[in-house]
């Protein structure tokens, strides 16, 4: 009531972001009150720059500067070799280990019906359109951008499907594992088993079953 | 390194908010990455107004649109009892709970000399004159608009001491009551006792004890 309105405005904005609720939307917005101008105006800056100049790379799903994205254009990468994601949190993880050399397909989510995710929401059709870039498929402007920076379809040996090891993930590998097999392309899945660092003792029993049934021999 | 520049300065600058850290202010920005424009510049938009509309009261240090506040300016509200805190959050719980028709004073924060805290870090000198705002002591144009907001400096009956109920707002409360209570101004604190709707079993001791120390007669 005595509060300021555009004070309110913006606490109400906070609030829409994920998991900012009313109390950190409220202490955030008075952060940002006290912090001198120019640096809030630098995050408010940062917004706009990101909105203007980021896209989504018409290939990958990806978010770049450019389309296609500096990975789809990059010619030391293994045009053979793509790994699916969900979303692009998912490229920078995997980005981060420095051990994928390879294309990326981000899907934009996994398959959960009871959540109104269904196959044609996800960004599957220019997937399979990267394995058979024919024209008539796709837009023959896209044909030509996928057929420039991948080369031609049956260039693709592998698929790596790394969508995330949870109810929606498994079931969306499993979708696309049906899809793409019959196309004649290799379909692997990222091993999934105890994480690095953890402990037996705690491990969940569906992660420890999975851990047995992946098991290889020592090399 | 495959990543977008604008993209890692939003989140660099995501990450200088409180409680922020980086995978937060890593999922915050793909967040704002996949916000439809309008709505992600919305919230670019409400920082830059705030910053450029909302300002400190310079009578009671609370934010506002206007300065004086509006509470400050209002002469429905009794400018014989201030009640001191230390941020401005506290002054909207207060006002949530709508008990309050009195006047506020926003310290800055709470004594602790550990933190580099020191009395003169806070609004205290701010606070004496409001009691005291004779000429020369404080600018001649505050003065008066302090004196034709609040009346005559002797009309302050009661100071409330709200600051936080932990180590460095008990201090801040003890410091401020050997300071003004020598000016004739009655100096209270509020109550410190165990909170509605908790359980005694697991209230801590130093609670219990307050709150025992703080007993009333049963009207």
């Amino acid at each position: 009531m005595y509060s300021s309105k555009v004070l309110e405005l913006l606490i109400e904005e906070l609030t829409k972001l994920p998991s900012i609720g009313q109390k950190s939307a409220q202490r955030l917005a008075l952060y940002l009150l006290k912090l001198p101008k120019e640096e809030a105006l630098r995050l408010a800056e940062a917004i706009r720059a990101v909105k203007e100049r980021v896209g989504f790379c018409s290939i990958c799903g990806n978010f770049g500067e450019q389309d296609p994205c500096l990975i789809c254009r990059d010619p030391e990468r293994d045009a053979g070799v793509i790994c699916v994601v969900e979303q692009p949190g998912d490229v920078l993880a995997l980005e981060r280990t420095g051990h994928f050399k390879g294309r990326y397909h981000v899907l934009g989510g996994a398959l959960s019906p009871l959540d109104g995710t269904n196959p044609e929401d996800l960004r599957i059709q220019p997937l399979l359109e990267r394995l058979a870039p024919r024209a008539g498929r796709m837009p023959a402007e896209r044909a030509s951008a996928v057929a420039e920076h991948q080369g031609p379809a049956d260039e693709v040996r592998e698929i790596i499907l790394a969508t995330n090891p949870n109810v929606a993930g498994e079931a969306t590998a499993l979708y696309l594992t049906k899809l793409l097999r019959p196309l004649g392309v290799r379909v692997t899945r990222i091993a999934r088993g105890v994480p690095m660092g953890s402990d037996l003792e705690y491990s969940d029993m569906v992660t420890l079953a999975r851990a047995l049934e992946g098991r290889r021999e020592v090399e």
